[in-house]
């Protein structure tokens, strides 16, 4: 391993070839139009591109248009993942894959997930620029509802492709509105016929926006992320009574919406106390109902997101917010009920995979650390089946997502993706992956 | 004034008649099935008849039916209010008006306003029956918009009437979808052509339920209402950063959902602080945005309902409440603000009205006490215009209302409307009204 920040390297490939960095910009830029709308919180043009509306199947389209005219032969399975295969020399190998996705919340930007669906089909279209061949093949992908905001549950594309969450699971889900996931990949037309679990790579990598101030804060050009932190999601349900807010005493009141407050203030508490090591969590959702001005609400339904580096503070977490919302029911005299909807272990990326990473990024001068990921991604789940790992890449104002502020300048971006480029080129050529696996 | 509970009063007029407490019901159970809806929290079938929607509209064309088959002459003011007028003997004496309303907020019952218009209509039916005239006219009138969760102001129809609110000021009013007053007057055929203020009655009375547990709690059969508390209602937008739930570290999170829970909680305390007196708070409506699971809040809409008994204590809630939101915002590095939407002073009702309500009670054997109301009411608007007082009903569940269980039982509701009867019938013949106004 290199020391953090050191650019030197005198073990690593020469680069070769690099990317055009205006033409993925521009590639970006015309996808962020796609599902584009007017956000009032910040006075900017956002992204919102929600999995399997309208707005995502637009996306779908214009990146296997590019992925067509740049040669590709393109699949679609049948939780809807799309599948683009660049040929290697050699078809008896299995490929490298390169992938992520192109859905967003609600209130997204223009590059988280895009960089990397983008940055792989700039990895292609660099390598047929150059004529160069690799010998295993390339497969350039991106994954249904990575961002789960829709449905419940996040990496839905690539979780059924490797096989943690069952086909039939993934279909019967549904939105707020009852809607399945199923009738909306049929609707979309993106209800595909290639078999779920086709594909097992050679190895699995993700170029992606770090969506936090860690890599701009110190410096850095990139990150070598070394794994997923701990993920649960649960949604909660507080049910009291409603009742007039002007004649019901203090003291005859079962206020739903009081008890969801005091849970998200201790959710903070807890975080604070530190008994939890980095312990994040948000409170995203708050429904109270009816949710009139004079009426003590009678029931609200909320969601509690728990991150954690550390499996065993993660359960020690789990297990003190469940008792936390225990207490809060028999305290207020509220029931409280809990659904997990999400939750995924802390998952370590491939060593071999990162010291690739590393040297190339050494071998460009760039300034590298290895971190965690703060956010849940596709290679986590694909690190299950394949050596995987990821690059990060800085942004902007403290690394903000999820948001339309989102933004890494074209230069960062162009080192992630060469990055990403040497690592590809390096491993489709590559015999068999390891640390000592047949390379100079 | 009698003592509390004491059904004994010598000088009370004697009843004389009374009303048909089954088909007082059976019209109350008639209107409720306009706008009747399935709640899911009770598993109930309650009563949706939001101002100016369709369902308002069928109510209204129901009530407006039952009043013209009782031979009422009906006309519409221009702010949608109803007057239903029953002559007296002496068409130039002022007549005694009884009032309430048919608008519910989304989650109501049957009863909630309805008691007051229906009851009414059952005192006219009563008097029709048995060929009783009276000296003075009588209007029985419902007023639109009493709850105020659609365009943000309550009583609204009857304080443009009363000339608190200025009519184009009401018209201007928006509902979330931002549709105005006057467009869905005119859309439901409710823009009527009687000019604002035309009616200055001789006195006002309202029959209403008490919404509350302290008539049931004390056993007594109706309440004679002294006054309205003091209310302030309040909308409050928290505006923070939204931002990824699972990269962005806790100290960089200015979380507009955490900020308006730690209000609510707040509010609590100084509800239970006792500094305000008999202060009640409630946050009935919390809108995070974008309200997704992974997004910390960038952005949260909510409400505060105050209500207090004694205007100096209230005013010292709200300058405490302000001090509160904008110490909130500092601390956690989200900008507060807010506005008003709503604010009456405590509003103290006629002795002489009350008095005869007291008497008239008494004289029926009925156990009463004298309380403040709770919640507002179009009577707190007409006492401005006009002596008024309120007769109120117990209801089962503690009072619950605003709530598919609001339930007062027929024997509840007979007693409450028999009272209403006496006391019209008595004004109506009277002379001048006060303690000493020419009766016995």
């Amino acid at each position: 391993m290199t020391a953090e920040g050191s650019p030197d390297r005198a073990d690593a490939p020469a680069p070769g070839l690099s990317i055009d960095a205006a033409r993925l910009e521009e590639s970006i830029r015309a996808l962020a139009t796609i599902g584009a709308y007017e956000d009032e919180s910040t006075g900017l043009v956002g992204v919102r591109r929600v999995a399997l509306t309208d707005e995502d199947a637009a996306g779908r389209r214009q990146v296997i248009e590019w992925m067509e005219a740049a040669g590709l032969r393109v699949a679609v399975d049948a939780i809807g993942n799309v599948f683009a295969e660049r040929p290697g020399l050699d078809p008896s190998l299995a490929p490298v894959m390169v992938g992520s996705h192109i859905d967003s919340v609600p209130t997204g930007g223009a590059y988280d997930g895009v960089l990397g669906v983008l940055g792989g089909l700039e990895v292609v279209r660099t390598l047929d620029d150059r004529g160069v061949a690799t010998r295993r093949p390339i497969v350039l992908a991106f994954f249904t509802d990575e961002e789960g905001c829709r449905f419940g549950t996040d990496m839905l594309g690539s979780a059924v492709a490797t096989g943690r969450i069952p086909l039939d699971e993934a279909y019967a889900l549904r939105d707020a509105a009852g809607t399945t996931v199923r009738d909306e990949l049929s609707r979309i037309g993106f209800l595909g016929d290639e078999p779920i679990g086709a594909r097992r790579p050679h190895a699995y990598l993700e170029c992606h926006i770090e969506q936090g101030p860690v890599l701009g804060g110190a410096g850095h050009d990139v990150g070598v992320v070394t794994g997923v932190q701990a993920i649960a999601w649960y949604e909660v349900t507080f049910r009291g009574r409603s009742a007039h807010a002007g004649t019901t005493p203090t003291s005859y009141r079962r206020d739903a919406g009081l008890s969801a407050a005091r849970v998200n203030v201790a959710l903070r508490e807890l975080v604070d106390s530190g008994r939890y090591g980095e312990l994040r969590a948000t409170m995203g959702v708050v429904r109270p109902h009816p949710g009139v001005v004079n009426v003590v609400p009678g029931r609200v339904t909320a969601t509690i997101d728990l991150r954690n580096p550390d499996d065993g503070a993660m359960e020690a977490a789990e297990r003190d917010v469940r008792a936390l919302l225990a207490a809060r029911g028999e305290e207020d005299g509220v029931e409280v009920t809990w659904r997990r909807t999400a939750r995924t272990a802390m998952v370590p990326f491939d060593g071999a995979v990162m010291d690739r990473i590393d040297a190339a990024a050494a071998a460009r001068g760039l300034r590298r650390t290895r971190l965690l990921s703060g956010a849940g991604h596709d290679a986590q789940e694909w690190a299950r089946v394949a050596p995987a790992a990821m690059v990060f890449v800085p942004g902007e104002h403290d690394g903000i997502s999820h948001n339309p502020r989102e933004h890494s300048t074209r230069e960062q971006c162009a080192n992630g993706v060469n990055v990403l480029l040497d690592v590809v080129r390096r491993i489709a050529d590559d015999g068999p992956l390891g640390r000592d696996g047949g390379e100079p």
